[in-house]
């Protein structure tokens, strides 16, 4: 059972963390990405200094546009839940969870937060409440078998 | 002392990095629903589309709320502290300090942060700068240990 | 070959890793400093309740300051760029990369984000986009070996 006791891919535990956590960080260079095309396509740009960079950005302070800030606030989101959640899912996996379970938790919490991304870019409720939802409790399921298992 | 080396429960440094993660993630949750319940009683949607949800959100796009807006700034705060705090940390208990150091420098960093929020929601100076202070403190102490033990 | 196999300053990839967060760390505690300045500098707190603190914060509620808006908005870019990469290079860590690989990984990144900070506080573009695409690159680069790694 020794597998089971560490960081490291060997540890099938582990290894899961591992697919999921850069499922997540690649869905949140995703929106950036997409932050950076809403940028270029409504003529936003990010600072007054990047007007020399595209050929759309013509006004150096536009208004605030609404499309842009929307892409914003959902990477706002993440970041509001995803570092901590990978950050704890560490010492989870060190609780020696049974596997199923893990993977269940690394997937239900992958899966709301790509429903809460793309629920918040194409304006969809309740589907945005739901995915935050969905993760917020595996969030709060890990922290709690933390607190208890430290304990 | 091959129990002092790893991260693992059995590392009694590591046990109790974990215990405190888990408490300061609890408190960022505990931020995120503040700021739902703060939206709720002021009747102000964080998207349009969540007029359709809650029986307050009448006007989808309010003015800016300022007791919105102080929730949602102190949870910014946490985010450019705690998550990088938590991160550093892993490698600082693989420093192997002393088991009571390492465990004062987790406390008092959970300790700062709590009295940061509290202060924050209530709006109380000096007690908010004495709270970041004193985890500022901490987490410049834990960056110092790691770059000198890395060279 | 053990010492490459775990998280632990043994193995001079974790050590390599853990210096370079450092720096980085210390780079986001630098920006946080910075903002803390530009505040004090342009007389512009935080929140109206820090009026009385600071003899240079005069007016409780000012119009939003462009400098200090500027380094506010450096940080955030951090947030959603370092805490993940930092994350997700453990598991890189675990993967067994090539010393020498791993550390240009390391420190391509940190350079391509120091020199974003820079770029960021000084309005120096392209040298901003520059940075910004390195580091990006970098990240992409260690999400995708995770995901090949775990696969």
């Amino acid at each position: 059972m020794a597998r089971f006791e560490s960081l490291s891919f060997d540890n099938p535990v582990f290894a899961a963390y591992a697919f999921y956590a850069a499922l997540l960080v690649a869905k949140m260079v995703f929106v950036q990405f997409c932050i950076i095309a809403q940028r270029m396509a409504r003529g936003v740009p990010g600072l007054p200094e990047d007007v020399s960079l595209v050929p759309t950005f013509k006004d150096p302070k536009p208004p605030v546009n609404e499309n842009v800030e929307r892409v914003r606030r959902a990477l706002i989101n993440d970041l509001e839940n995803i570092p901590t959640f990978l950050i704890i899912s560490l010492a989870y996996v060190l609780t020696r969870p049974t596997l199923s379970i893990a993977i269940w938790h690394f997937r239900l919490f992958t899966v709301g937060r790509v429903m809460h991304t793309v629920a918040y870019l194409l304006a969809l409720q309740p589907y945005r409440s739901i995915g935050f939802t969905i993760s917020l409790f595996v969030h709060v399921s890990v922290v709690g078998q933390i607190i208890i298992h430290a304990l």
